[in-house]
């Protein structure tokens, strides 16, 4: 980030001077901070006055603009959320589940579905989406979702991420059909894929296939404001009314009617000319692909990569760079695209970065990543080929060779690592069981076949790497080191520093004292 | 309401046109739609890209803004909330009990507290609040309290409203004491008095007089953003880790920057010129109220009729205007308020009509009025001097006086009605406890002596009248037909003409089918 940006120290005034800036947005919010007309909000900012109906018993005005945005999505009944797709999850699962209800939830689920899991006190089953040779996590295959739906045949719901963050889509009409014949439900968290069905190359939504609830994140791929978003039905298996009730729980009674009326504005634009705005970001989006072609070091994920990783389908939209077989990492990538080019990426993983595209962004835009990473690619081309006239003269490297080196041995245990990270764990208690237990810190070396106590994840993408009640294995230990180690961004653990990890007191499985031992 | 404006179809033309007229808002949110400083609201609309912090573990510049929302309010630790004070509530619950504790709640609590007692298994016993005889609800008695914790000697949280929407103010020091006494924690729900111990001659906040956890929206009387609120820790009793992953479940993983900002923006204004706007503010307050000694038929509430209803304390800045004795109800003052004068009002009640006040109201909105009510008081005086000299000419008298004269009976049970529709009821099962009984719907009529299914209240100010697993008896079924008669709005019922009421299939008192009979 611009230093001179960060000389403000108030926050208004500091996103005053970034918006000012020439940082080019290729992240969340999908309205790519484009001047769209907006008065002043502080004049159209009211409550629930006359005339003005009111979003949880929505009659008239509010009832009109929701049904607006069902007709834009072919819904059954589509509700506007003002607490983000956060409130949507919790809310469906509250109303298509029963306490003590089994669930089957993909792994690679929003930590929102982990909280609904306890807060419903439901038991809770993984699906594990296939890992990728590049290094992302895959999708969840229907093949899986029937193997576990064999193993938990009591099974009530059944939620999956698709697309994922990185734009991983599973094949959810056939997932759909075998979660039905086992008479469950099935949630799909869309956050990532409002824009689908809407126009241009991308992937069907979800509310087409077959899901019963459908939830989708306006702002992170439309021209919507932060924290809104939508929940569809998209059967008449589910009871609309139970949908409402829980919505009024997981969401202010005071909702604002900036975010209202921003959505509003969001799917008139779409209505009015949605079709030729994604035609035109199709047209966008093809060009970059086509011209990253030309990277000859740096790696553009396309069709191939997905087609080699058994992916269903993928979403064209996010673009991922991979740095896989380079002398850089995904942090370097994503510091150097910041920091000399000012082009704010959405996340940088272990071995690539993400760029977030939307119908907002600029031709502009597009051809500043293009340069920038074309100018990269061109230096590390060079790089690559004095490394290997110097290693002809002489085999002594200097300090910073070896660290590449050992970068480039770190990427190509891409898989590795995320298999450590988001490998299979054991459960040992469920999600709601662990408040019922007393809780210690102990250091994260000496935790190995102890019970976790606490999330712990990545943020972004913010998928729990293990949840309360699940073991600690060596594998994960030692990708929690990895991650310190290449500056990834872990939250959840109480020990901001991740030395310590916070363990259920009571319960110490037999391989604990080795363990700990083996891996000091 | 305009019709020129209800003729816009759309929310954001609505809006617009709404901003553009002269209607006044004696209304949330608190900053009165006054033109504050603020750009394109989408151009400062980002998400947590660097430089930006986290709110759900904030480290930097967002740390430091709620350092300074702490510092004014002089807490422990105080925390923006994004999802309103509904997310506060839930949060503050959840963090100071465990599944199946006693907690005891004032009756006149806000929706969030019971679906706080659902949501976590908890067991509730009620405090009812008093009764005043102008038709509104009173304090909640130091005393209720004690005898309330004598009862339940387990009880490990209460929860409390003060002030209420109506201003009502109980003394929290003295409740704070008891309920310490007890080693339960105490959280206040000040949703509706943010603006508490910043100055003027309001009452102290909760905060300084001892509760645990204080809930306060920031929209309702502060110039702040419809949504905004803040939740403070006001003793080392409580365990900020344990606030922060509840506020991790019940608000966005996408918090929106335009709230974070124009919250920032309050605490700035109200650092920089917060004294002398609560200054200005009083005195604006103080002519209105003596200005108001001249109503002779009207009647705005003032501290001789919070003393005679026994109330701790009274919040000068919420407006309670009277029509009791006079031949209009809440209603019609409210409706004409509105048609005739275009000065937008809180709620109507019975007997009252609300309005609230703020440090951004003009003098111009006073004396609007001030104006209008002095204008209607006069029309009171020579409708009544009219009909008592008709009345002497002809016993005989019109379908419009026979109206007023049944409009004046039914205020003079303002009371009645409060305690019939607040009224103490029988708990048959936990709230938590009706999910797994079965449910039909049955005409309300027929409903005496059944088990209630949903929550019934009033809107504004929501508060449930009866909750889910409470006997339905004849005096509710009686307060529920008066509401319909006198226009109030009844919601919660999934029968929108509230004809028909869901209860528990399985349970019948024995005093169902006579109580039925009795009243149709």
């Amino acid at each position: 980030m611009n230093h001179t940006i960060l000389e403000y120290k108030g926050l208004y005034e500091r996103l005053s001077a970034y918006a000012e800036s020439d940082f080019y947005p290729f992240h969340m919010p999908g309205h790519k901070r484009a001047k769209l007309p907006f008065p002043n909000p502080y004049q159209i900012d009211i409550t629930e006055i006359d005339g003005f109906d009111n979003l949880h018993c929505a009659e008239e005005i509010l009832l009109e603009a929701q049904e607006r945005l069902k007709k834009l999505y072919r819904s059954r009944k589509s509700f506007y959320l003002v607490n983000g797709s956060t409130c949507g999850i919790l809310s469906a699962a509250g109303a298509l589940s029963q306490p003590g209800d089994q669930v089957l939830i993909a792994r690679n689920c929003h930590k929102s579905v982990y909280n609904a899991v306890k807060l419903f006190g439901l038991r809770a089953g993984y699906i594990y989406p296939e890992i990728m040779k590049c290094g992302i996590q895959g999708q969840v295959n229907a093949d899986a979702v029937r193997n576990a739906l064999r193993c938990y045949p009591d099974t009530k719901l059944v939620v999956l991420t698709s697309p994922t963050y990185d734009g991983i889509v599973s094949d959810i009409g056939s997932i759909a059909k075998i979660v039905h014949k086992q008479d469950a439900y099935l949630i799909v968290d869309e956050a990532h894929g409002a824009h689908f069905s809407l126009g241009g190359p991308f992937p069907e939504s979800a509310l087409r296939l077959g899901a019963d609830i459908v939830i989708q994140s306006l702002h992170k791929t439309l021209p919507s404001f932060t924290q809104t978003a939508a929940l569809h039905i998209g059967t008449d298996r589910v009871d609309a009314d139970r949908v409402m009730e829980m919505l009024a729980v997981f969401q202010t009674s005071s909702p604002s009617y900036l975010f209202m009326a921003g959505m509003e504005q969001c799917v008139a634009m779409l209505e009015q000319s949605g079709k030729q705005m994604f035609d035109a970001f199709d047209k966008k989006l093809s060009g970059f692909y086509d011209a990253c072609q030309g990277l000859e070091r740096l790696h553009v994920l396309d069709k191939k990569d997905y087609e080699a990783g058994r992916v269903f389908d993928a979403d064209r939209s996010k673009i991922v760079i991979s740095t896989q077989g380079t002398s850089m990492d995904g942090k370097k990538l994503y510091d150097m695209l910041l920091e000399r080019y000012h082009l704010q990426m959405e996340l940088y993983s272990a071995q690539y970065v993400l760029a977030m595209t939307s119908i907002m962004d600029t031709q502009e835009g597009f051809d500043r990543l293009l340069r920038a990473l074309l100018e990269i690619d061109a230096q590390l081309r060079k790089k690559d080929e004095m490394q290997k006239a110097a290693a002809c003269w002489n085999d002594m490297q200097d300090n910073e060779n070896e660290k590449n080196r050992s970068n480039a041995k770190e990427v190509s245990g891409a898989e590795i690592f995320l298999r450590r990270m988001y490998g299979k764990r054991k459960k040992v208690l469920e999600i709601s069981e662990t408040r019922y237990y007393n809780k210690e810190e102990i250091l994260l070396q000496e935790s190995a076949g102890r019970v976790c106590a606490e999330y712990i994840y990545l943020y972004p993408p913010g998928i729990p790497a293990i949840v309360p009640g699940e073991e600690i294995s060596l594998d994960f230990i030692k990708a929690l080191d990895e991650c310190r180690r290449t500056g990834l961004n872990v939250l959840g653990m109480k020990d901001r520093q991740c030395r310590r990890v916070s363990v259920i007191t009571q319960i110490e499985t037999d391989r604990c004292s080795q363990a700990g031992a083996e891996i000091t």
